[in-house]
């Protein structure tokens, strides 16, 4: 039987060549799958087409749009995952998404193989193999960029030679991966880390410097999931979408970051995620609400580890899925509603509310109605203390005491 | 011989009343300490004098601005020091500091208490009191609001029958707190958490909705400390006295967050801190510049307990200088430049550069040069990716794989 | 109505005393609760008879030991908990379990307050207390011993005087408290801690010294549960209480250790826990052989919060659960069984099969069937250790490289 | 100009094959370097002396035993570096000792080249070239096992066909390798890990089942480091030396445990480290006298992080050096004396004292001097409490209150 190799397809100029290389260079049938995790662009009707123009024997399009915002962006959002403190997954949120359907053609069309189009020196590479290997252990996976030597400049004379329907360019000035989470883009100009980024960099929000007036929206979550966007009921998806819309118009979410990629480089990276940025700036605020302290001090812990390990492409593995029951039981009372400020690049929470709150109005307030016993505080004090002061008591004995003589301590002025 | 008690001095109402009212209720005599930790506001002479007049038998002005800066401020801006991902603890950094001054002026004028004029309520009791007893485990601690029933309405009361050179008002509609690293407000108004901030509640900054032209400033730093703006050599307090004017006037660094107290209560702030939210966006994106990424990941799991313990009153504990040192360690090579574009509310780093810096453009470039090779990723990949391999070869044997029909799989557009 | 407390009865002398002093200070009625936690000791039968003889108005005993073994010691087990490495929580698992029925009591007989015979300078006053306001928010706490001033002393001379029928003898060289899951015992003699601990100290555990011949057992494991030994079907309760048998013959499980209470003070603990110790033993064994690599180092860190919120009184706490639920997540394939060793105080696991093992024989072994690909290290080397290598090369270019003459490098021999 | 490779040289049929094997397939002069860490066996004059005959162009020997017992065994110490909670690291630290030799050899004889005996499965292959490429970027790595396909079988053909004076047996049954922190046994029949290990496993202990006579050391330590035994100043090396020795004979130290592997794989290893484990018992118990209580907890983070990074072939990383810097603090007060009973294959300390203990008598005792004052307690408790109350009576009012009926709730026996 004719070996067969499911390929992971854009319906762009690598890809698109990959068909038929794959094809040459190993002999196999190429299934393309083309999966829709809200990148937008041409129809996928359209590159579907194309596929079959080029060369694979089947073409498959999956419409995982809802998939990725349940199933993927929201665990990202109940983990608040920023990775660096600054980026919000959108690359390393897609792949497992795509992996799925990769794997699941794999099972439907009797492949051995799945291929991707990822180059030798990024995280994606590791994200599809680690993931294809760890959703079905018995396929192989081959990066015709990485194996089969399919540099940009082959694959322009192999599309030209061809005659594939697709567009060459000798150069293209962007490396762009999107979807609805986010969008990410790498450039030759950018790869010097002093340049700032130009304007045509952006695409999904518009220039925070001029922006339109302020955008005021009331986002409800029930257990850490938004729900309703000024009242009106929304899926997922939908308030993903809609967030991207107004803080994109308000040029919220832009990032620009050298990060530490998995191979061991650092990297500059441009994102733009106006919805997962707002939403995340609201689900952290409605967490200060209704979580308690303490696990919301170890829920940090957690939460850095899972956006590793996303990161790192381990989406599938055993360590990711029990942190995520952790958080998952801290979600639990995260309901309620974050009315959200968005303006010029901001997404500034002015307001918060909910049943499930842990703010207690009176033992808060300095005003009437006062109800904590504020007499217990110099036993707390005290026993809170000890420790330390038994500390800083053998400190004095061993001559380590702090020097209040100080070495820049400020002359009495008067 | 008359007992002696150290109060800390602010100028205001509470602790010009609690002068006379330890004085009366303790029969010591008051020795009142102000220290300058760049608050602002009143001449500390002023204030010297109305200690005096409102009874001290001494009065203790010291300018502790440089010391703040450099002795405080700069370990929080090399920890990144954000609680709860977002305050830059400007409260928490000045108590050590004013606590290392009573200290010092006890043990000057051989008084055996200090007095603080906070409330049983909050933390700022438990960092005084924890601070005195770490620096001085003999020395007993005084909270005449907690410990000898000064209510506000007494004190006015008070004020008012002894005539004292201070203002009364029976409403204060702000309690605020502030010094060079920032500004912090809560009030009656905000106690209700789904209240916006109204306007009047700011000073630090001007409002981001309506800014001025964009600024741009290159901070120099070395080993995590700023010592240049554009060039021109700076001090740590002229670094952060600088920003907060430039970044102030851009309406950056306001923070308005439910927050967990050290006594177990949540509470609603509003924090002003335009320089340290501008450096510490600065000091962040010059380490993904040149720290390790082992190193880095494992920073932050020490940032946060370091900024948990200063939070939390720890500042003289064993704990947090052990930390320390680990930070410390790891500035050793974050030198170089930032550029940031302060505008309407945003810090934004725009440019980074460093003789130290571990990004390589040769390993990170996909253009010419390209000097990482791309051979090496499969070997990678798969032993790195064994682990999951294995357990999800496992999950597939005990029928627990990954489902791929899903829950929620899309169907097949085509 | 009189107001009714509700009394945590052990049958001692403390708290016999206790009933008639509560209800002489307070005027309530004291209902006595005694708990089985398999403390051994008396019959519970004829403590509640004597607590009715000392004026309880109701006096009642619950058999928790199943329960106690089931949801206590075994989320124990399965969390691996040593508190500083070395104590299985004996005290701290029990004081939840007791509390549980404190409080059902307290609805029961409709009380107002719970009391126990805690002093004021242990971590068991904060298990109670804590547990006590987590389950029920809005109970009173009491402690006579430290609310009402019943020293020991006092306690010899009430009993002696309303001649209660309990043995009162004024030197009791060792505070004891024991269950199911261990033993404790402080006493003065041990607080010089430089005095090694004497043989009159232990009861649950004969001379390590001088062992019986060694005593083999296989622990066959569920999902971290213990279901059989020797083959032999046991329930949790069985499995410990059979274990401190065996174990205990040979001397396994005594502890002695300088510990950190959540007070502030360090004490010195004598602890001994045959069965406990054996089964930790066990089952971290089991645990290597069936979990992921990622997932045993992260649980570690989950392990000793999981200790650290138990020992310090946080049975009932939000974080405590969620970290049940990460632990439960990592139980699924620790399945299996585990050969072990008795004898002269050591349990030495010497086999372990399983057969949701992640240990590949084919990929471990050295001889014939491996089936270990070895082409493919030097590409992981090389980019696993990528970010080591930049990092040194910029200490050399810094003039930092590690110094190859060394302090102490040794001339050639040669 | 002839390539030259340094190899690391054990005196073994392997590595002595190895000289020829090199120089045959890559035409490099081969330098043979042999260094002790205290592996004992063959003196190393002989050593030397076979690596000429066997073809090395030059053979070094290097005495580094002193070097690893200071520079990499005391860190381990400090850190109290137990690897999965058991296997004290023997292999691990003896890695970049060697490597710093070997990289020191490079240099001086010119060397392009370094190369090792591992396999191309095992963790020692990523510990040496790890190691090797952080101190010296430039120089190459070859294993001839990995590289140059040198199975045994060839090996003993070659050393055979060469007369090489080297031992050739066709079955080795052990996998060996010793140094003065401990010994590594590796073997074909314990790779079925129901297997228990047989005495012949054992060289560094005696059996425990048959010990002589307890003994009883007191070890002294100054900052975490032993410098006394009995009272006898010791060096680092003699410490472990002596203790191995002591501890030996009562066979103590003895460890069989399903490890992870860094490459991915779990393996079964049995360790034996008398002196290791003798002293890391007296370390972390004089640590718990003399740490305060939240830097003991953190230092535990530390040091499981410090434990993977050696185990993982990263001494030479900036982490580990950062790690270090805050072990290295902890230590400052680790000074004392502990008594160890080493007896039976157990080694349990009897008693402690230290000038800088934090031990407080008079607070810890319930005799006569107690200090501590007790009343202090309700007001920590009820802070302490507060958020878990907080919490609880939202579990209340949302219905997930904790069940006081329980699932196995015993039934009142009275």
């Amino acid at each position: 039987m004719t070996e067969r190799v499911v390929l992971a397809y854009s319906g762009g100029l690598d890809t698109s060549v990959a068909i038929g290389w794959i094809a040459e260079r190993t002999g196999a049938e190429v299934i393309a799958v083309a999966v829709d995790v809200g990148q937008g662009g041409e129809d996928l009707e359209v590159i579907r087409q194309r596929a079959l123009d080029c060369g694979a024997v089947e073409a498959y399009v999956a419409d995982a749009r809802d998939e990725f915002a349940e199933e993927y962006c929201m665990p990202a959002l109940r983990a608040n995952a920023l990775y660096l403190d600054r980026y919000p997954l959108v690359s390393a949120l897609s792949r497992p998404t795509i992996v799925k359907h990769l794997v699941r053609a794999a099972r439907q069309f009797d492949a051995q193989t799945v291929a991707h189009g990822c180059t030798g020196k990024g995280n994606d590479q590791v994200r599809f193999e680690v993931g294809i290997t760890s959703l079905a252990p018995d396929l192989k996976c081959l990066a015709p960029v990485r194996d089969l030597a399919l540099t940009r400049e082959k694959a322009i004379g192999y599309a030209e030679n061809h005659s594939l329907p697709i567009a060459t360019t000798k150069h293209n000035p962007f490396s762009i991966d999107q979807n609805v989470w986010g969008r990410a883009v790498e450039t030759g100009f950018l790869e010097d880390i002093w340049n700032a980024p130009t304007k045509d960099v952006y695409s999904y929000t518009d220039d925070p410097t001029f922006p339109p007036v302020a955008d005021e929206v009331v986002v409800t979550f029930e257990k850490g999931i938004p729900v309703a966007l000024d009242g009106i009921a929304v899926t997922p998806l939908q308030a993903i979408q809609e967030m991207n819309r107004r803080a994109g118009a308000q040029g919220v979410g832009r990032i620009d970051i050298v990060e530490d990629r998995l191979v061991g480089i650092k990297s500059r990276e441009i994102y733009e995620a106006p919805g997962a940025m707002a939403l995340i700036a609201a689900h952290q605020e409605l967490e200060n609400v209704t979580i308690e302290r303490e696990q919301a001090r170890f829920k940090r812990t957690v939460e850095q580890r899972w956006t590793e390990l996303v990161y790192d492409g381990m989406w599938f593995s055993p360590l990711k899925r029990s942190l995520e029951t952790f958080i998952d039981d801290t979600q639990k009372y995260v309901s309620g509603e974050i009315r959200l400020v968005l303006h010029g690049g901001r997404a500034t929470v002015s307001g918060r509310r909910s049943e499930s709150s842990l703010y207690d109005f009176n033992l808060a307030t300095y005003d009437e109605g006062d109800s904590f016993d504020q007499s217990q505080a110099r036993g707390f004090i005290e026993i809170y203390g000890l420790t330390a002061k038994l500390s800083a008591a053998r400190d004095v004995k061993f001559g380590n005491g702090v020097d209040l003589s100080g070495t820049s301590l400020p002359a009495t002025k008067a």
